[in-house]
């Protein structure tokens, strides 16, 4: 079974990884169409505490129409969900779904390529954030 | 392999079943977090044209609690997607995507019992835009 995350930890805090995160999506052409605080939404609807953690999700247009008009149900699976979750003060994990999730899920392998692209895209999304926190 | 959308189709116009499937989650205690106009984004972004098609990111908060502290990474695949898409102009199909997916991507069993809360949850409000659509 493949990974189902890409993922880094840096040794930064939650915000500024967070931050740092949008900005290496977008160098990548991923705009980031929704965004969702896990730790807001738990507190206000359920008052429990849970570690800092945002959903953003990403899209870069380009992929998501080459996936629908391949897949016409991977809306399901779209947008890329990329995940920043504290782990301790100063200790931040970032995950990215594995594109080649989609193509597991959908057994479609037309998918197979765009699955490749996106998962480039967002390992050099990763490794922009490893440098930028290397630089400090 | 798990079929990875729980679907159904209804002859009625796409706003109206949108509409009609906002309220249905919101019964079955689905809060919906997000709202993806793709037709308008892939037109904004692309300027190519594709049907009418709307990915809701519905959340049912206690069951995204149980399934992040029996999965940390599960946000990954959260929240879960309910597209509705015009396949005609008074023919519209509604899909969610099978949690079942939740337990087949992550591996993790402890998953199972959350997923099939959430997939009575899905199917009940897919049955009740059925009876709405019969009582028109």
């Amino acid at each position: 079974m493949t990974t189902y995350a890409l993922s880094a930890t840096f040794e930064q805090p939650f915000e500024e990884v967070l931050t740092a995160t949008r900005n290496a999506l977008a160098e990548q052409g991923f705009g980031v169409l929704t965004e969702i605080d896990i730790k807001a939404t738990l507190k206000a609807k359920l008052d429990v505490d849970v570690e800092p953690q945002v959903i953003l999700g990403a899209c870069r247009p380009p992929l998501a129409y080459a996936a629908l008009q391949a897949e016409p149900s991977i809306g399901l699976l779209l947008p890329c969900n990329v995940v920043v979750r504290a782990l301790a003060p100063t200790t931040t994990l970032v995950e990215a779904l594995n594109p080649d999730v989609m193509v597991e899920v959908t057994g479609n392998d037309a998918l197979t390529g765009i699955a490749r692209d996106a998962t480039i895209r967002l390992e050099a999304a990763l490794e922009a954030l490893s440098a930028l926190a290397s630089a400090r």
